[in-house]
C-alpha cells in the first residue's frame, strides 16, 4: 500500500549525525537535536526527547552507528560499542522494541570480521525502514478490523512522533479515517505528560483530522454515553501469554471497555512481542518522578506514585494488530504461533 | 463527637460581608476575597472560587443575605432578591445542594411578614452549622464501615474546601486515620482542575496526614496491586434510585473498584439527595470550557469534551453515608426511606 501523508520524522539520519525532535517541546515548538556521539542519546530516550516504543527501538540503532563512528580504529573498540550499547539498554527498562533493535546491532558486532560503520547504518536503516513498512501492513489489518461508523478512542501517543512512521494504533486511525470508516476520533490527554493533547492533537491536526480531546478520566462516561465502539492503543511491551504493558491509564480504559463491550484493539509491530517474558506482572514498570504529579513541593507527607506504564491482562483484549496479521482473543499458544 | 482539629474556612461570614477563600490560587496563595453584593457571588461559585456541593449551598446561603442587605427597604426588595436567587440558582446546574439551601431561604421570604435580614442571616448560619455537624457524623459512621489497615482512594477534594465543615469523603478518611483504621491514603490528582494535587494534597499536609497522589489514570493499576480496600468519594447529587453524580473519573473508579472487589462508598449530607430526580441520566451535567484541557488551540478540528461530572449507577455502590445513617446497597426504597 502507499500512503500519501507526510509524515513527521521525528528520527533523522544524516551526514553522520542523528537528528531528534524534541518532543519535551511539542507542540510550542519544534526543535531537532543533533547527537554525534552514543552516551548523549541515551540521556535523550532517558529524559524523553524522544519516546514510544518503536521510536526508541530506531534511535537507539542509529545510536550504536554513533557508537561505532566515535570508536572505531581503536584497539578497544569492540569493548566500547558494548559499554555504549549496555548503557542504551539501561536507559529505560519497559519497551522491549529498544532491546529488540539492539540485539539486531549486536549480532553484526558479533562477526569475526571487524566492525563495519556500513554495515551498521545499513542494518539501521534496515530496521527503520522494516517499522515503516509494518506500520503501512498494521494500518491496513486494523481497518479492516473497524465496523463502519466507528467511535474510536485512542490514549498516548502512537503516531509517527511514537514510531518514526505512520504510526501504529494511531496509524490505524488515521487510514481508518482516509477511508471514511470512523464517525469520531477521541483522544485522552494522557496523564502525567500529555502526550495526548500536547502530541496526538497536534499530528492529527497536521493531517487536517478532527479529534476530540477528553481527560483520561472521562473515557468511562464517554463509553456509558455510547460514543466508543472501539479503543485502538500501541503497546511497549506484549508478554508472552498476551499481556500488555502500555502507557499508563490503558488497563482503566480496557476494565471500562469491557464493561461497555467496546472492542478493545492493541496495534504493536513484531518488534513488541517479548517471548521471554511470560507474563504481564514479568514485566519491569518504570516510575518517573513524583514531580511530574505534585505541582509543588508540600512536605515529605505528600508524596506520588508514578508509574508510566501499566498491564492490561489479556483476557480483556479483543485482537492484536502486527504486521504479520490479527491476534483475534490473544493466549499463549496464538502468539507462539505467530512468532 | 469532638474533632480537635482546626479546620480551614473556605466560607465566612463577618460583619455583613461574605469572604471566600480563592480555590483557584491555591496552594500558592491562600487569597480571600470580600463580597458585599449577591450577584458577584454566584459569578464566584460560576468561576470556581469557591466549589464543593456542601460549600456551594452555604455560601449561596449567605450570598441571599447579602441581598436583603443591599435590597432592604426598597419597594421592590422582594422581587429584586428573588431574582437574585434566580441568578445564584443558574450558577451551576449539577450540584443540588445549592437549589436545597436557596429553598430553604426561600422559605423565608415567603412569609407574610417584611423580609428580615437577621432571619435570613440566622436561617444561613443555621444551614452552616448543621453542615458541619452533619459532617461530623457522616465521619464516624464512615469511620465504622472501613475495616482495619484500610488502603483507601479518594478522587476531588471533599474537606473542609468543599463544605465548610470536616469534609464528607475526606472527613471520614481524616477521622479513621485519627483513629488508626487506614494503613495509606491515596488521592488522584483529579483533572482537568487538580482538585486532588492542588486542594486535597494542601489539606492533608495542613493536617500534616500522609498522602500518595496518582494520575487519574493509575488508580485501576492501584487496585490491580492489591493497595486500595476502599474508595471513598463524595457527590454533588443522588438521584431517587441512588444513582450519583459526582467529579468526572468518579465512575471510572467504581467501575474498577468493582472488578477488584474494593468497596466503594459514597458520603454526602442528605441535601445533596434529590428525590426530585428519579434516576442518574436524568441529572443536568455541566460542561466546562475546553481551554481546560486544550493547552493550545491547534485549530478547529481539535475539540474539547469536558464534563465536570459523571454518572455512577447505584448498582456499583456499596454504600452511601449520610448524617442520619449508612445506606447499603443503596435503591429507590432506602433512600425514599432515610428522607
Amino acid at each position: 500500500m502507499s500512503d500519501t501523508d507526510q509524515y513527521i520524522q521525528p528520527v533523522v539520519w544524516h551526514e553522520n549525525r542523528l537528528r531528534l525532535l524534541d518532543q519535551r517541546l511539542l507542540p510550542e515548538q519544534t526543535v531537532y537535536l543533533d547527537y554525534t556521539e552514543c552516551p548523549p542519546v541515551a540521556g535523550a530516550i532517558q529524559d524523553m526527547v524522544v519516546r514510544g516504543a518503536p521510536a526508541i527501538g530506531i534511535t537507539a540503532a542509529y545510536a550504536v552507528v554513533l557508537s561505532a563512528l566515535t570508536h572505531n580504529g581503536k584497539a578497544a573498540a569492540h569493548e566500547m560499542i558494548l559499554d555504549d550499547m549496555a548503557l542504551l539498554q539501561r536507559s529505560r527498562p519497559t519497551a522491549v522494541n529498544l532491546a529488540w533493535a539492539l540485539a539486531r546491532m549486536k549480532a553484526l558486532l558479533d562477526e569475526p570480521a571487524p566492525v563495519s560503520v556500513d554495515s551498521l547504518l545499513t542494518e539501521a536503516n534496515r530496521i527503520h525502514e522494516e517499522e515503516r513498512q509494518a506500520n503501512l501492513r498494521m494500518a491496513e489489518f486494523g481497518t479492516a478490523l473497524l465496523s463502519d461508523n466507528a467511535g474510536v478512542l485512542t490514549h498516548c501517543n502512537t503516531g509517527s512522533l511514537a514510531t518514526a512512521g505512520s504510526g501504529t494504533a494511531l496509524g490505524v486511525i488515521r487510514h481508518a479515517y482516509r477511508q471514511q470508516k470512523i464517525r469520531r476520533i477521541y483522544a485522552t490527554e494522557t496523564r502525567p505528560w500529555l502526550q495526548g493533547s500536547r502530541l496526538t492533537a497536534w499530528e492529527l491536526a497536521q493531517h487536517s483530522i478532527p479529534v476530540a480531546m477528553l481527560c483520561d478520566s472521562a473515557a468511562a462516561q464517554l463509553m456509558q454515553h455510547g460514543q466508543v465502539s472501539h479503543v485502538i492503543v500501541g503497546a511497549d511491551r506484549i508478554a508472552a501469554n498476551g499481556d500488555v504493558a502500555n502507557k499508563i491509564g490503558t488497563y482503566a480504559l480496557a476494565v471500562a471497555a469491557q464493561r461497555h463491550a467496546v472492542k478493545f484493539i492493541v496495534v504493536a509491530p513484531v518488534s513488541t512481542l517479548d517471548p521471554k517474558t511470560p507474563q504481564g506482572s514479568d514485566i519491569p514498570v518504570e516510575q518517573r518522578d513524583s514531580g511530574e504529579i505534585l505541582s509543588q513541593e508540600f512536605g515529605e507527607g505528600v508524596t506520588a506514585w508514578n508509574p508510566v506504564f501499566d498491564i492490561t491482562p489479556a483476557g480483556l483484549i479483543t485482537a492484536i494488530v502486527t504486521e504479520r496479521g490479527v491476534i483475534q482473543a490473544p493466549d499463549s499458544r496464538k502468539i507462539a504461533e505467530m512468532l
